[in-house]
């Protein structure tokens, strides 16, 4: 699988991630030790081994989730690219949304096309709290 | 001020955090309606004006913060770079850290030199939390 812009990767990760196909998923991330994926209250993982392990772990589940992308934020350059974005997520056949993330991916240009080396995911229903009251910064 | 490489600007970037400058920490920023900011726990700020204005609210409150970066990942292209680590940060003089963020930052290459576009973070004490049972994945 060669995609041919960032966009089309993107658009392959969350169809991927829909159909849990492990190895469409994986075919849009770069085949890197410097990977790094971060799902919603998860820890940092880096490298491909232990983020497709992630996502075997997540495809292992019987939860069918739905994703609808809104307010994308996306900054080309010829060798990187970056997708900003938040994830509504729908569970199984209920049309109501589950919740939402805030969601950050890069894709690299790679001999194999565009590949994902980023994605962050963090729970956006924290929104309604003031970022003056967050817990780090 | 200009910032010749990416690694210039994540550096000014941390040092106007820990000195609670927010000129400067608005110069490591590229002035931009697509610029993205989510603090830990905090919503997706976009923009200019609405990243500006949360430096001011937390550079408002009395706490002084330090920041140690572990873990750093770094992909540099000619025109985007992505910078992941793990922050350790430490209050005032108690040497022990309260806790870490994971942290992904992007920046660009503008005319002013390099610029932050995103900068993504979101509490690390979850890491005992396996991926599995996260919440939205």
């Amino acid at each position: 699988m060669i995609f041919t812009t960032p966009k089309d990767a993107a658009i392959a990760f969350y169809r991927a991630f829909e159909s849990r196909n492990i190895e469409v998923m994986m075919a849009t991330w770069a085949d890197d030790e410097d990977i790094v994926c971060i799902h919603p209250g998860g820890p940092r993982l880096v490298g491909y081994e232990a983020v497709r392990s992630s996502w075997e772990q997540i495809f292992a589940g019987d939860t069918k989730l739905a994703f609808t992308l809104d307010e994308i934020i996306s900054i080309d350059t010829v060798g990187l690219a970056l997708q900003s974005a938040i994830e509504h997520v729908t569970v199984g056949n209920d049309p109501k949304p589950r919740g939402a993330a805030i969601a950050s991916n890069v894709f690299m240009r790679t001999p194999s096309g565009w590949r994902m080396v980023l994605h962050h995911a963090s729970p956006a229903a924290a929104s309604l709290v003031p970022a003056s009251s967050a817990p780090l910064h």
